[in-house]
C-alpha cells in the first residue's frame, strides 16, 4: 500500500464525518468538524507508518503550537514555575530575586501555599487581581474588576463554558450562535456538542479578510426564520486569517450587537500578536467603555485571553482567563456553579498565566532578559508573516492576504477542475485532497481550508508561521514547487 | 446582621436552587445541586465578613484538598516537575539522578521537549504506556492497553467526558445514569447539566455503607418506566461514605452490568486509599477479567484515576487517567473527537500523573525517601480514619460507620424536630442548618448530607480527616461539644 493509501485507511478507521451509526450500542450525536480532526490524527500517526516517504522529516505547520516548533519558553515564567513548583528552589542563588518575589506571593495565595491544592473554583484571588490590572494597563485605564475575571482550562475552556450556559430553548427558538466563516474550529464543534445552531457569517477575503456588518445583518436575519441568535462570535486577531480588526470595525460590530441584543464573545488570544504596522489591536472591552454607557452597561462581553499564543506559547500548561462584563447577576451565580463541578483550573495554568498578566518591569533584575526574549519571538513572527505572504504571493495559483497578526497563513488555493475530479474519486474535499498530496510528497502537514469552512468552491490551506526562519524559508520553497507541479499534473 | 444572617445573605445572593429564573435575558437549565455549591462559596467568602466570630480560625473540613490542609508535596513528585519546568536545573547537583533521568524521558516525549507543547489529545504516548504497565502491576498481571489509556483533566474531566458521549435519546428513551445514594455531586451536576436522567440507588447505611444489587435491580427497574437505563456509577472507595466493595460485591456488580447490559463507571480516585485491614482494593478491571471472556469482552467499562487523592494530593495539577474497555471502535473514535476539540490535558498534571504510576523503586537513590513520605501519609490516614470514627460513635445523636478507606467521614446525625422546624423556618434543609450552626459557632465547615443525597428523614453531614492529627482531635472534639449542646438547644 501506498503511504497516502495507509494514511487513507486511518482516517476511515478514525470515524469518516462522524454522523453516527444508529446501530451502534451507545449512541452519539457528535457531528464535528471532519478534516481539521483528522488533520490532528493524521499527523500524530505519521511517524508509526513506518513506509518510504520522499522526505526525510515531517513539519507540522497545522497547528499553533510554538514550543513544539522550537521556540524557546520565556526564562523567567519557568523561573517563576520552577520556584512554585519546589519551593526548595526559594533558597538557590541561582534564581534572580524577582522570580522569587513573585512566586512567594503566588505560593501565598494558594491553599497550603501549594500549588497542589485546589484553587476558588473561579481561580486564584490575587492571579485575578494581577489579570484585572493587566487589562487597566492594556486599555489604558479602563477599570476592570477582579470579581468579572475567571481563570480557565486554556481559552477553550472558557470559550465552551460561556457557551454552554448560554445555549438553550428547542426548536425554532434554540440558541443561534453567529460565527465567522472561516472560524476556529473549536467554535463549531462546541456548537454541535450544545446541539446550538451554528449562524455562519462570511469574512470578506477581498478586503483582507475583513469583518462586514452588513454580512451580519444578512446573517441574523436569515438566521431568524429557524433559530433564536443570541451570541455572536468574533476572533480577533483572526485565526485562521490573520486579519487585525480596526477600531471602527468593532464599533460597528458592537452597535450591532447591541441592536440586536446579542451576546458577544471577543476571542482576543492573539492580543499580543500583531505584526502589520498599520495595525493595532484594540479590545473589545476597552472600545465598549468609550462607546459610552447607553453600550458599555448593557452590551454583554466576554473576552478570551490565553497563556498559549503571544510571545510566550505556553500551550501545555492550559492557561487562560475570560473577562464577563454585563452577565446578568443570576446567570453569573450559574456560571460559578458550573465552574465549581469541574472544581478549578490547573493552579500551575493559573500560575503561567499570571506571569503573563503581570511580567517584569523596568527596574526589576529580570526586565532586560525579560524584554529581550520577548521582543525577539515577536519580531521573528512579524519577519516570518512578511516573508509568508511575499513568498506566496509569488506562486501562480495562490494568493495570500497580508498576515496581520496571529500566527497563521490562509492562502488561497486555486486546484485546477481534474485535480477536483481526482478529489470527488477519492471521496474528498478538493482541499484536502491537495493537503494529503502535499503531506505525502513533501512531509509538510497544513489544515485543509474545509477544516475552518470557506465560501463555496473557494479552497484554501491553513499553515502556522511558527518554524524557524531557515525552516520556514524550505518550507514555503517546496510548496512552492509542490504547487506548480501540482497545477501541471492536472493541467 | 449576625454572622449567620449575613452568610444566608451570601447564599440568596449566589443563586438559591438555582432552578432558572424565566425572566432572564439569557436562560440556562442548570440546575445544580445546591447545599454543596453553597458549601463551597461560602468557605470562599468566610475571610471577606469581617464580622466578629466566636472562633479564630475556618477550618475547612468541607473538601477533599490534602496539600490545603497542610500536607507536604511528595519531594520526588515535585523535583521532577521541577526539572521538566526548568530543564536548566538538570544540570543542578541538587537533584538525584533518577528524578533527572524521569524528567529527560518524559521531557523527550514531549513536542520541543518542552511541557508548553500541546500533547496529544489523548495525552503523551510514553505516560499513557507508564499507565498502563502501572495498571499490569497493580492488577497482578492482568493487561492494560495504551491505547485504551486517557489522560484527563483531573477525574472530573474524564468523568464528564465519557457522560457525554453517552448520554443520548428523547422523552422516555433519554440516557438513564445510576449513581449511588449518597453520591459524589460531580454526577448529579453532570447529569443535570446534560438532561440526562438520574436514577438513584441508595447504598446500605446498616450495612457500612455496602452496595446491594437487589437494591440496583430495584431502581433499574423502576427506571425504565421513564427512561433507558444505560451507565451505572460506582464509586469505590466511597466518597462520601469511605467504604470499600468486596470482591465479591464487585462480582455481583459486573454481572448486573453484564445482564442489564450497562456502561460501567468506576471511579477508584481513591484507590491508593484504603485503611481497614480487612480491606483491600480490588478495581473493576481485574476483577472483569478475571471473571472470563464472557464478561470481559462484552461488558464496557471506563475506570478514573487521579493525581488529586491517594498519598500524594497534587488536586491543583488536575492531572487524571481514564482507561475504557469495550468501547465500541466509533464510539472510540467520537471520543478522541470530542477531546481533541479542547486540544489537550494539561501536560504538567499529565506529568504529575507519570509520577504517580511510576514512581521511585527499590535501588533507586530516591525511592526510601518516597516510600517514607508515603507511608507517613497513609499512616496518617489510617490513624485518624479510625480515630474520628471512634469518637463520633462516643457521641450521643450521632453514628459513623467505619472509615474503610477514602478520606471522609459520613456520620449520621440525629436532628431534633424542633430543629427541623427552625431550619423550614429558614427555609433550609435541616442538616444545612445544622452545618451552618456549626459553621457559625466553631469555625469548622462541613458539607451537609443533603448535598450528597440520603435517605429521606435521615441527616449527615461529610467530613473530611485531612487536618493534622493533633487539629483533627480538636475539630472532633468541637464538633462533640457543638453537637451536645444542639441537642440541648433545641430538646
Ligand atoms: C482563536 C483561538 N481561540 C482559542 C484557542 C484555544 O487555545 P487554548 O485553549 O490553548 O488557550 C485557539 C488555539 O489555537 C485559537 O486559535
Ligand atoms: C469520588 C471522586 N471522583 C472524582 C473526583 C474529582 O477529582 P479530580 O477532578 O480532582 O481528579 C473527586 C474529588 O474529590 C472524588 O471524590
Amino acid at each position: 500500500m501506498s503511504f497516502a493509501a495507509l494514511l487513507l485507511v486511518d482516517i476511515w478507521l478514525t470515524g469518516g464525518d462522524g454522523s453516527g451509526d444508529n446501530s451502534l450500542p451507545v449512541k452519539t450525536k457528535l457531528r464535528l468538524d471532519c478534516s481539521w480532526f483528522i488533520t490532528l490524527q493524521l499527523i500524530s500517526r505519521i511517524p508509526e507508518l513506518g513506509i518510504k516517504k520522499p522526505f526525510t522529516e515531517v513539519i507540522r505547520a497545522n497547528i499553533g503550537d510554538a514550543q513544539a516548533m522550537g521556540q524557546q519558553p520565556i526564562t523567567f515564567l519557568r523561573q517563576v514555575m520552577a520556584l512554585c513548583t519546589y519551593p526548595n528552589l526559594l533558597d538557590s542563588p541561582s534564581f534572580p530575586e524577582d522570580a522569587k518575589k513573585r512566586a512567594r506571593r503566588l505560593l501565598q495565595a494558594c491553599g497550603g501555599n501549594s500549588l497542589g491544592s485546589y484553587s476558588a473554583s473561579q481561580g486564584v484571588n490575587c492571579i485575578r487581581e494581577d489579570v484585572a490590572a493587566y487589562i487597566t494597563r492594556r486599555d489604558g485605564g479602563v477599570p476592570a474588576d477582579p470579581d468579572n475575571i475567571y481563570l480557565t482550562t486554556g481559552a477553550s475552556d472558557g470559550i465552551s463554558t460561556i457557551l454552554k450556559i448560554l445555549v438553550s430553548g428547542g426548536g425554532k427558538s434554540r440558541t443561534g450562535v453567529m460565527i465567522p466563516i472561516p472560524q476556529y474550529p473549536l467554535y463549531s464543534a462546541v456548537i454541535s456538542e450544545l446541539d446550538a445552531i451554528q449562524v455562519n457569517y462570511y469574512l470578506d477575503e477581498e478586503n483582507c479578510w475583513a469583518l462586514n456588518v452588513n454580512e451580519l445583518r444578512r446573517a441574523v436575519q436569515e438566521a431568524k426564520d429557524h433559530c433564536d441568535p443570541k451570541v455572536l462570535c468574533i476572533i480577533n486577531p483572526g485565526n485562521p486569517t490573520g486579519q487585525v480588526q480596526s477600531r471602527k470595525c468593532i464599533e460597528d460590530v458592537i452597535h450591532f450587537a447591541w441592536e440586536e441584543k446579542l451576546f458577544l464573545m471577543a476571542d482576543e488570544v492573539y492580543q499580543d500578536n500583531v505584526y502589520s504596522p498599520d495595525c493595532k489591536f484594540h479590545s473589545f472591552k476597552k472600545v465598549l467603555y468609550e462607546m459610552g454607557p447607553e453600550y458599555s452597561s448593557n452590551v454583554e462581553l466576554a473576552s478570551f485571553h490565553s497563556t498559549s499564543k503571544g510571545y510566550m506559547g505556553e500551550c501545555g500548561y492550559r492557561g487562560g482567563y475570560m473577562e464577563v462584563i454585563n452577565l446578568h447577576p443570576e446567570i453569573k451565580g450559574q456560571l460559578v456553579k458550573l465552574l465549581s463541578v469541574r472544581l478549578c483550573p490547573p493552579v500551575s495554568g493559573q500560575a503561567a498565566m499570571d506571569i503573563v498578566v503581570n511580567p517584569p518591569v523596568p527596574g526589576e533584575e529580570s526586565f532586560e532578559l525579560f524584554h529581550r526574549e520577548k521582543e525577539s519571538v515577536l519580531g521573528n513572527l512579524a519577519k516570518k508573516a512578511k516573508l509568508t505572504e511575499d513568498l506566496f504571493n509569488q506562486v501562480p495559483g495562490i494568493h495570500c492576504n497580508p498576515l496581520q497578526g496571529a500566527m497563521y497563513a490562509f492562502p488561497r488555493i486555486f486546484i485546477p477542475s481534474k485535480a477536483v475530479e481526482a478529489a470527488q474519486a477519492h471521496k474528498m474535499a478538493p482541499d484536502m485532497f491537495y493537503c494529503m498530496k502535499l503531506l505525502e510528497e513533501t512531509g509538510i502537514c497544513v489544515v485543509p481550508g474545509s477544516g475552518f469552512g470557506q465560501r463555496e468552491g473557494t479552497y484554501h490551506f491553513r499553515m502556522t508561521i511558527l518554524p524557524p526562519v531557515e525552516k520556514l524559508k524550505t518550507v514555503l520553497q517546496k510548496v512552492k514547487d509542490f504547487h506548480i507541479k501540482f497545477l501541471e499534473k492536472y493541467a
